[in-house]
């Protein structure tokens, strides 16, 4: 995992300033919109067809896929009479997640996350909302995204979707987003208990690698959950007139989803710390088992070699070694020492 | 024990989308309910008898235990005109406790903790309150509850229990529920105490793993208590009309019950870190034990067996070897140097 | 030490239960009063003669040692016409300490400590407080308390004793039971300086228990100082009529003595940290010792032992052996590996 | 390292007191001024042409690279009525990033870092920012600077650069400073991976080192960000009327950006946590590696060694040694014992 | 260290109660006061000369360097018509820093260090301030001080020092005694610094016992230097009239310093954690030294013993021992068995 990447404009240049093409890598643009109110839905993919003109209805939702196409974000930006600082921290992507509240429309980025279960990878997104008083518009970093059962309830209709305005279609938006950081934290959570399962097992230094990693995946977690949970509680109080009061209802239960979110992420830090731990005995335990048995083995032998040293010695003088009974007799007491030994590591409870 | 659960509907339904029946595990409902004013006490269970009429009085406490009668629920939240995201919480257990202020009502969220001693488990229950001006309802995930002393209290009309209103009968669930976090407290106390008798008597590895199952539960009863602190604090400052004055000083009460309960809690997190300390002090006290031992052994033994392959040598002129007194002499050199080396062990306090 | 002892009424009765009388440790209850204005002082033991009369003078302290006599409590509080919850939560003790305002008169529960130097234990007691518009009524657990230095200063009348109202009383009694906490940390702290000296000297096990122990002694001291903070905190803001301006700066001085109870308290528990450091720290430095003679002596012999197992082979050609010099050479190799390995490992800073 | 500082005047000299000329470490001071309106620039060295007049308008910036010339600073200070506490605080650098308002101006303190990518070194150099009605004096500790792009966009006059007033030259500064420590943040970043990409393939004391200095270099980041957050919030509060409204706007992303740092600083702090626990255990895995070899050679050729002493021994009545087969079937032995104990540590997992 | 002493009047005793004159050290009591105006200084020791009479001016500052003398005290504290808990703060020295605000005068405490950098002890002073409308007395309780300067400035007339107020003075010798704190802080920065470079070249258990003491003495500076935060930042918010506004500037300007000395002493804090681990690293890595000199020693020699071992057995039919080669090629097997061995450690990278 690369540690730190930067998040803005080079050192030096003024605000606003985007970077040049090259920097931003390659990759197609989708653009497209749904122009909707109670009784019509419009869809397309020229920005054109969907000037947001005054007043409240129809909503547009414009989204747009991938952020190559520049002059398109400026021409869009310009068109919404929106801060060019918006746009700068549209494209320099690794934004924290925040509110900007522009008295005419909100800025809002939400970080969208994905968790390959083959390769146990968290990737990141951002997803920039521009909230106007009758649109939204959603730009992403990367194509692909999981917005189609949101496109689906407006095309149906059902329920408040088409009936609410553009703050309860950046409501639908921030919940699936969030929703989606559930399917994350249990896919998270099967690693979890997989490898404690593997390490209750047999541990194995690589484990405490795949420990650092998930400790790292929870700050990635924390940095996208923490800072959203403000951003949703601003949105939920209500300061602009962009949010209606019957959205606040809505909001408080995203936000309930998101303090489920941190608590699930604080709780599997606890948890990796507890296999941390787990590991690091499991691990001294084993040398210990291993230093027993070294242990056993040498008390129990090395008197007895030293035994046999003794009567290989050539001590012309040496009455033992002419008895007749010598030989076995020295065998019964090797057989006594080396019992007497486990004996007394039996009452010390090492075998 | 499973590490997360998804406690909300699936990835892009809309709010107010219910789980299909057959996601939610079969069991059956039980549905009753206790209509009571001072005067008198009617029960049953059909829910249309009890249908909370205009007015104060009288009080009707409808229980349903078991979530599989989706259409039942549904039913009765229409009647009570409740937002359907409350019903969405309710069926979606694994909230957090909660309280929410619906002007017409407050939606409470408690979790009922309990302990089963042979299996040291810790199993969580999810309780739905709703407190209107003349109705309770609550709901419970599974069959059983421990609420009768409250049902025959009422039956009694003892104390103020038929004299108050629905806020009393509030405060008087959620008091049972918290009275049952000291009797879960209580028991994993002696669960604690057993599993430091056994450690201090002798480590052993699996104990570590009790230690980390401990702090486990300890993440689950802080996850159910902490936040009910806030939801009796809030009840207490009385920001809804549904909550009387005269009740305040009983949920005071309560409050300083689960504040007793999050020092236990936090009391018990210290004794189990301080657990884990003994437990590996304990371990590594074993391995100086052991190591201390065949450094005895090994060099008393190893410059007396050197000696004896001296005088197994097998060079032409060796005078000692045929000195008259050569044996008893090594015999005594093997004492003098065993002896010096326990005396000078002694002196270094190894022994 | 008992983890954890539950704190009030069983599961399920009604708030203001009481426990059976079999429940309360047996034991005699002894009760005394103290009438005393400006001019005169009455004692009794009789609780009739004291009642407490309209007006703020004179003013009565009556004292309770022992919650045996349920029925002389009951008597009392509903004289006094108290919250039948006080009297609830004066016999189930182990409250935390807190200050519940009633308008009329103020509960306070403070925890009285005592420390005994024999054992090393630390013995807690509950103290209820009971303060009127001319009374002030104290009730202890255990009979045997520190307070005749303040009925000796209400005998005697000296400077503000008696001239002051029952605000000034209840201070005198928290002061005292403040000041009784110095004494207790004062001989904790003997007990760690003596623990530390025997540490330094010769690290133990038994020490590291000693130190867990310790430990907890200080969770038990934090959970009666830190909330107490809070009550004096509560009583110095003068919230109630009940505490008049004059007392406040009498209030702030032990405030500042409660704030220096837990700043001692808290370095306690990091010289205690460090006392555990110290003691792991001096064990593997022991076990560090016993492997560095082990290693050392087993580097000299092994080799020698080898070169004399070799001159023990039966070959029939071995040349050495018939030299003349063959053996005296050989003890001269011996001689030079053993001092070279010496030299070395002095080299290498081991000897 | 040096660990600490002193960053003001010495013991017992009054407050403004200036540390003598021999203190100040010897360099050349650089002086050069930009007074600039939309219209036109004028560029100098002279700080006499540049005398900040009265109205809006032009800016004028001054800046001094190194504080040796204490007769100008003085000079200067003097001229724009700045409390001499400011001239001390400019001069005993090593103050902590702050905001002091003095009405008519704003005193700023800001720490510029670097990091020097072979020494692994990180430096930081105070600049205070005096900020008046219609100039801006910087005041760096070391000749040379990163201000240039800022300069160069003053002269070509693009943007906002010379349409707005002295806040927003602040504003440009500070940022460009912020901008900065992202390099030195990605600098830092690629010194963490190496040094982890090195402890995974092969620990080594040294290591240990490393991170403690990069511990140590975290703390200094954190003291020079930390507070400017609290510099730039202050500043964006516009608690000042030389803050103009539509700067703050500008100073909200810098804001960000600081956030955004602090965040990194605190990741950081937890991978090198993580690495320290990995070098421990690597260590420790390599011990065990180590003591696993020893064990299995030494337990598998102590007893081999005890047979052979066995068969060393000269009893004169030893039945095996004249048996024909002795020979052949003692070291079928060998191998039965060698090879039972590789199965038995093979079953183990030891192997 | 001492851990903790009483810093208050006995059990039992009421407030304002001293000890008694035994109970304070011997020592010679020194007097002293200055009297100054613009216009001119008198000094003396005889504190009748310096009745504080009405008005603001002359000012008044009387030093006492002492405890021993009560009687003056007591006179001096009743003549200033101060509390008598005051008097009972002064005496009992080991007060936390606090500002006490009687309305006519306020009660500051500070506390005095200094650092023995040859004993390496910390020593601490109890400083108390009455600060009145014309006066300060300054009370400490050792004789001898670091004030000269600030009376050597008075006696000049320099600056500011006489035309200010008691204020200003009340600053001036807090600013002295923070001054003193960064002496104290360079001092324990070098011998922290010594202790690093000591540890890096040989760690050695006494190390640790200094590292502990150093974390005592941090304990110690932590609990002069926070609360004096708080008692500088009160007396800035200038809630008293004795403060006059123009000393506000100065007094933040020491609340710069103390936050400064906060910030060295957490980074030492931090510093001191970092080389607790390098010690215990240092340690655990030599014992890994002689883990592997010993296993390589053994490794090698234990199978060659073995062989050596088999050659001397007696059997009588061995046909090696009668090869005219068996004694070289066994040499070559040696030779080979231990030059097999150090290569294969060469490729664990062992050796």
């Amino acid at each position: 995992m690369e540690l730190f990447r930067r998040s803005h404009r080079n050192v030096g240049l003024p605000p606003g300033t985007l970077p040049s093409p090259e920097a931003i890598p390659p990759g197609s643009v989708q653009v497209g919109y749904l122009q909707y109110d109670p009784e019509q839905v419009r869809e397309g993919s020229s920005l054109d067809e969907c000037l947001p003109e005054k007043g409240e209805r129809p909503v547009c939702w414009i989204n747009i896929d991938g952020l190559n196409d520049i002059a398109l974000l400026d021409r869009l930006i310009q068109r919404l009479r929106v801060h060019p600082l918006v746009l700068e921290d549209i494209v320099h992507t690794h934004q924290r997640p925040k509110l900007e509240d522009y008295d005419d429309y909100l800025y809002i980025v939400v970080r969208m996350l994905d968790y390959d279960e083959n390769q146990n990878e968290l990737t990141a997104e951002q997803m920039s909302l521009v909230l106007g008083p009758n649109y939204v518009v959603s730009i992403q970093e990367f194509p692909g995204d999981f917005f189609d059962p949101v496109r689906g309830r407006i095309r149906l209709g059902k329920g408040r979707s088409r009936a609410s305005g553009p703050d309860y279609l950046a409501y639908m938006l921030i919940d699936t987003v969030v929703d989606h950081y559930f399917g994350v934290l249990e896919k998270i959570g099967e690693t979890i208990e997989d490898l404690e399962d593997r390490l209750l097992e047999h541990a194995d230094p690589a484990q405490l690698h795949e420990i650092q990693i998930l400790k790292r995946q929870m700050i990635v977690l924390r940095r996208a959950v923490w800072p959203l949970r403000e951003v949703i509680a601003a949105m939920e109080r209500a300061d602009s007139k962009l949010i209606r009061r019957e959205t606040s209802v809505f909001l408080r239960d995203v936000y309930d989803h998101t303090v489920q979110a941190i608590e699930a992420i604080e709780s599997f830090r606890d948890v990796l710390s507890g296999l941390q731990d787990l590991y690091l005995s499991s691990v001294s335990n084993r040398l210990n088992q291993v230093m027993k048995v070294l242990t056993i083995i040498a008390t129990i032998f090395i008197p007895l070699t030293f035994l046999a040293g003794v009567y290989g010695m050539n001590f012309r003088w040496m009455p033992e070694l002419s008895w007749k009974w010598g030989y076995p007799v020295i065998w019964g007491v090797f057989l006594v020492v080396a019992i007497g030994m486990v004996i007394w590591f039996r009452r010390k409870k090492w075998i």
